[in-house]
């Protein structure tokens, strides 16, 4: 009931929203640089400044390994003990990570990182391409409500809140870094194991450098066992983190649809194929989400509304995104919002006044019903001439139940073999009509819900959003949250997480995580120029460990080994939401991966 | 040379004139009704106040005929020799018109005006449908500019000029009016002939009435000649008057290119048709003249550029407007307007954006080349299929020649089919190019130029403007202008005339026909409610009289009279423009009339 009602918030805060829309920009401190920076770029200065007493007790240029649990702040001594050696597991296929820490009483002008070949005793020898070192960067966030139980709502003014200057973007497009006295700099290490790794210990060195000077020595080993991880193609996991298109074009400052644009999204998007993604996030009508994002989503499907009375739609657009996804490897299903979008006003270009024109009407209406019946009767057969039909949904978000019930009647009426999709609250009344129901992270699917599921090959998830304070992922989150809350699924016995936000970015996201609404980082997960972040790395190893998971769970269960699927399954009990925020994600996620490990 | 530099200046001032567009209003006087009435509607107040003391000469209530070359003042006695019988000359097939006039000392409260039947002495009859009687009504109007040369310019400020109530609107949808104290309410009779009718002089009576009380009776005679004027559909005269009816949407308040929006317009366009219009205008591109009228000029060709930089046309409104005006009887001749518009911008919907766009390119450039070869394509290809390639021209209005020489460069790329029609200077350069070619009228074609035009089956107009003091067609012109202007082409032995603005109605146009640029009526010749006028009505008849000396010339040249070939010539040769304003149009008109009614 908490849930219900929360949501009923978050609908109305995003209502409000709306009034402030225009004119808000939300770029802190200026940094005097050309705005929407895709190379190098100058982070916003850190509101807080190093403690002179703590840097005092630092000797010049420090080195060790760190955790990819923490976000170590920019300007205090790093809390870690020397630690020159990390030891690391890993299947074969998959990718681990790890972070390195320089710390420096003195400036480092350019440091850089040198990985040696990660060899075994027997000579085996891990390709230099499987991994890299990129440097961790620092970005403005603020922090949960001031209740602390959640980040839903307006802030337009971000004084109100404490601002953060945290570790997140991960940046691959800098050779070396400046590293200014007092200051921390991280280093991510990434090493993706081939599947045809022969299993055994490999060793590394990681060389942190001021030019040719070497600071620092850091040792890696990585234990690869023989279990072999599918390729991110082939994982079950059902990944949904809705793509925004409009915030590239924005930020590229490229045609929207132009062939610039298309290459603009490549390595974006190929980064999002290689988490798992399974699905393309398509805008069938003008603004589903009545603009809440600083981009808001364009109709990809042209309605125009004839002189004669009579409907058109072109799908060029969507044809185009759609064909562009699938190539980067997204390609088993098209989830496309909104026939019930956040505002009942559906805009269309009308012929005979040669003008755009909106119609407000609802569900039940004779218009809408008219207008929705012609547009899905032409989608449906663009759908199967393309061959696409099979893996589309009319996607909806959560709305009355009599209104999704209405909406159902209509696309029945236009084609009653349509797949439909919903995220929000579980209804029994109409489960039985979702092919994907993605449910908020706090409900339950009913067990035999979710079995009957399973066995007719539906998809069924859960979602997180600016609701939840714990687990999150905003850019503040405790990076181990993103790890937990696949491990969570995976105690659901569910196929995946949906998140409403993969790159629906702020005004200058590099620098500024903040929004007019939610808390810092809450519209996305990765950053310009295809950068990563500790936040989507984080989720990527849960992904991984729901995989693991599923794999385990069907070799125990076909070999009968009960005390392995016993082991999982008490693993898996203590991913418990009652514990936040008392006990942090990452020791629960650490033990978790280590039994993952043991197998 | 003149008549370059004013049309230089015509189209400066124009431009001029979009600065202040907005927010314009025109109408003076307040009157209290509801905008934009359509049946019964209260007229402004004259600005002129009645003489006492010509008002103490008259004995309450007179009746007489007047003349309809003359407007006669609303509150002035009329300057008329009481006149009780009007004897009038027509053709079997033509209309013929009369004016009676009643004036007062007392109120007339319900003025009404019924009519005997026409019968001859061997008591043939002419049915009463065929004539009628409708009230004249006052309108709002200006004057000529300061300077006498012309209307042209920019007006934002009424009080700079003269108002004047002029009567000028016929309306047909009063049974009767109120004709308050020391005014003169004209009444309009038309008799419109049959072609059936037997020859002979018919008589009856008009009763002017104040309920069943008899003011007056005039008497009405009319001798029907053998000869016979064809149906107007049949008329050789080209008429070419501009439609808009986005002017008829908007006073009507019936959105565009609805069947309402057809009914609306069905008789003010079938009143065009029968004054033997032969040319639908088309608008193939948003604002063709740059929004120069009250309702400016929308596209009826649908433009949109795909988001695959491709383009793509529709004509649900074109085929629409085009059909609708040949069921009406206007189906010689579709000018489309234009590729080389007031304004070199050009609008379409561009799909990747999801918004109207705008691309500014001329005649000579790579990207308007590209947009028109692939419009002109795609529209020719439309015409052929619809079977209306052959009537259909792409016209243009004067443009420096260079860029009418690249114009027609694009056009021939696309379909070198394609006809071409201009309203503009004469150009030798160009003229084999032109299907239909209207100049202005006081230019001249070359002699053998207009004889191999004839021969070739080319349309060869004049046309006037604001540019012209007389003879024009503004509210507060002479009546007889609007038939000297068929005279004079008759005279140069073209086809007929062209003028801008059938119906781009002012704001309120039965109230006030000034503009915020040109003098008053300068943008329309008919009323709301299909309602005719005093100008509409003498260009009929001056186009009767045009399709009268073609067909005597023919049967004189036939039959080798050149005696009544020189009496035509003669009689033509008096139609001056040099004349003006010493030489009123009336009565060189009449004599001509009764010429051509003498054979």
């Amino acid at each position: 009931m908490k849930r219900f009602i929360s949501y009923f918030f978050l609908n109305l805060l995003i209502g409000i929203s709306l009034f402030a829309q225009q004119g808000v920009t939300q770029c802190g401190t200026p940094t005097g640089q050309t705005p929407f920076p895709l190379q190098s770029y100058i982070e916003l200065a850190d509101p807080a400044s190093p403690s002179a007493k703590d840097w005092a007790s630092v000797k010049g240029v420090q080195v060790s390994w760190g955790s990819t649990d923490v976000r170590y702040p920019k300007h205090a001594v790093p809390a870690v003990k020397e630690q020159k050696t990390l030891r690391l597991k890993a299947w074969r296929g998959e990718r681990v990570n790890a972070q390195a820490l320089v710390w420096t009483t003195e400036p480092v002008e350019n440091l850089s990182c040198e990985l040696t070949n990660l060899k075994d005793a027997k000579g085996n020898l891990l390709p230099d391409h499987v991994w890299d070192s990129r440097f961790v960067r620092y970005v403005m966030t603020d922090e949960l409500n001031k209740d602390g139980k959640g980040a839903c709502g307006y802030r337009p003014d971000h004084s109100l809140f404490d601002s953060l200057l945290v570790a997140d973007p991960i940046d691959h497009l800098l050779k070396d870094i400046t590293v200014p006295e007092n200051t921390v700099q991280p280093v991510w290490i990434q090493c993706r194991i081939p599947q045809a790794t022969v299993p055994g210990v490999y060793k590394g060195e990681v060389l942190l450098k001021e030019g040719t000077r070497l600071l620092g020595k850091l040792n890696l080993e990585i234990r690869v066992s023989d279990r072999v991880l599918p390729e991110p193609s082939d994982w079950n996991y059902h990944l949904d983190l809705w793509q925004n298109p409009f915030a590239v074009a924005r930020y590229y400052q490229v045609p929207v649809w132009s062939d610039a644009h298309l290459e603009a999204m490549r390595p974006l998007m190929k980064m999002l194929a290689d988490a798992g993604q399974k699905v393309i996030t398509a805008s069938i009508m003008h603004k589903p989400w009545n603009g809440q994002t600083e981009d808001y989503f364009e109709t990809m499907v042209t309605w125009l509304k004839k002189a004669d009375g009579s409907w058109s739609f072109d799908y060029t657009v969507f044809d185009r995104w759609i064909e562009f996804m699938m190539t980067q490897g997204i390609d088993r299903e098209i989830n496309c919002y909104s026939m019930i979008p956040w505002e009942l006003s559906f805009q269309y270009f009308d012929q005979a006044t040669n003008s755009l024109k909106s119609l407000r009407t609802a569900p039940g209406e004779k218009e809408y019903e008219e207008m929705w019946v012609a547009m899905l009767t032409s989608f449906s057969s663009h759908l199967r001439e393309k061959g696409w039909f099979d893996i589309c949904t009319i996607a909806m978000d959560e709305r009355p139940m009599d209104v999704m019930q209405k909406t159902l009647e209509v696309i029945r009426k236009a084609d009653p073999e349509f797949k439909v999709s919903l995220a929000g609250n579980y209804h029994d009344a109409i489960e039985k009509d979702m092919y994907d129901y993605c449910i908020c992270i706090g409900q339950e699917f009913p067990e035999e819900v979710r079995v009957r599921r399973a066995s007719e090959g539906k998809r069924t998830t859960y979602y997180t959003s600016c609701a939840e304070a714990y687990p999150n992922t905003f850019t503040f989150s405790d990076p181990a949250e993103a790890a937990w809350m696949s491990f969570y699924s995976a105690k659901k016995h569910l196929d995946g997480y949906l998140r409403w936000a993969y790159n629906s970015w702020p005004l200058e996201p590099l620098l500024d995580s903040r929004f007019r609404t939610w808390a810092g980082g809450d519209t996305y997960l990765v950053y310009p120029g295809a950068r990563s972040s500790i936040r989507f790395e984080k989720l990527i190893e849960g992904i991984q460990a729901h995989e693991k998971i599923t794999l385990l769970r069907r070799e125990f269960q076909q070999n009968g080994n009960k005390s392995g699927l016993k082991k999982l399954e008490k693993m898996l009990s203590a991913f418990r939401l009652d514990d936040f925020p008392e006990v942090p994600a990452a020791g629960t996620v650490q033990k978790a991966n280590a039994l993952l490990n043991s197998f």
